[in-house]
């Protein structure tokens, strides 16, 4: 079924986080017959926005109140490639939330074969570039879906 | 529903030819606040290999063969911009068939709004470079999909 | 010799127009081996940008009054494939100028071979959208560097 | 000066290693204003491909030879934002060269202001995806580009 908000293209909250199924297509390939190594990070920030987006979070009124997120840090392992007409699942948690960031922790799995780990911490920055304090709502909504500690 | 060949990823074939739900993200916009001009050539393509597959035509196949799909010429008007997060439809018909070469209709609709508006070519070509004719298998469903002259 | 204005990074312009190298990397290719048929429009636009900028013509400048550039239409022949490691030459001319409106042509050779022939409508947009008038600086500059009528 | 081999675009090596001016275009940033964080990591490999390229190692060789290039993992600090019409200068250095993959520390920077530093580990793949050992002549040139223990 299709609806107006694309709610369906967004992927599937889940007890540990987020799913996204993604297609693999001409434009994340290179000529060494996989994906290239920057489009994982395409992807894995498709699953981010959509996780948010899931969660009651829209750029788009983030932009409106003059806050965007941004990238601060990232730990990214390439154990094996993606290729041409590959459908991906990226999966993303919430591993630790902050007052000012939060650290995800995001796979990308072809069926039962893990290709891609990496460890992402987002911030909220203000559009001059200031690091801005997550606003009540978000970090309700992350810390209701951060993992429990073990 | 979801299938691990991906399939209800891939669009749906239409009386017209075929259609594909596509989300912005981050990646495909630029500094002006709207998706960056080749961003939706992209989108096109994701339109075009959808169809395809569909169609029963993929890639992986096709370049075990030496095969590979390739644009020989692009007509595109850009009539108005798509933002982050909106929801886009990519259309494509098939306006005439070549016996090496395929012309396609392809538009960029956002709800009522035509965004874009492209006419495509696309030929088969050989891994050195060289147009080849399509094998009877892709003509056939090429054709059955063609729209009919009026 | 290097600047740090990074004008020697911007090609040169020419009798005809204007004209910039560009090396082709990993990230322009794709699976097929060549360079990924959009990668050309990114190519294309950094001619238009450094051409531009050697008018004196800054986004950054226009940015500041509410101003950016933005495709309109443009036509593309896919002639023949760049590759990885490539030097490629993108050529730039203006072919007619309008009073909100600049048409543009430009090609991408590799040595003496033309790969890519395209011609490319541009205008200048308000951030809302709308098309503006160019500013007469703008409008000098890109009279005195149109082709003669022949 | 230019040249049909176009090594005058690749850099320079230094005594630490090697430096690529590169210019942000459109197709670099993103609705924030800022590059997008992906488009670092294709700054990145331009100036890792151009350091190999200036000490003799071509893609297009290794790849007549079945072998390609791959990162094997990656750590990147965002710290600072680059924007449109921005030089910046890619430092690479060899940190740790191994038997079958090489750490590189690279940096990108703008004047004075270091905005993205990071760490990657790069391996040479057959095409079918195996790690292979580091021919001779590759092994020789990154061992004399590589920094003293101190």
């Amino acid at each position: 079924m299709t609806s107006s908000s694309g709610a369906d293209l967004a992927g599937a909250l889940t007890a540990e986080g987020h799913t996204l199924r993604i297609r693999v297509y001409f434009e994340d390939t290179d000529f060494s017959g996989s994906v290239y190594h920057a489009s994982y990070l395409r992807f894995l920030e498709r699953g981010r926005s959509d996780f948010l987006r899931l969660l009651g979070v829209h750029h788009t009124a983030l932009a409106a109140d003059g806050l965007v997120f941004a990238v601060r840090r990232m730990t990214i392992e390439f154990d094996r490639p993606a290729r041409i007409d590959d459908v991906v699942e990226v999966r993303t948690s919430v591993e630790e939330l902050g007052g000012a960031s939060v650290t995800l922790r995001q796979g990308i799995a072809r069926g039962a074969d893990m290709l891609i780990r990496a460890t992402v911490t987002v911030a909220l920055l203000s559009l001059d570039g200031r690091v801005k304090r997550f606003p009540a709502a978000i970090r309700q909504v992350l810390a209701a879906n951060a993992q429990p500690v073990r």
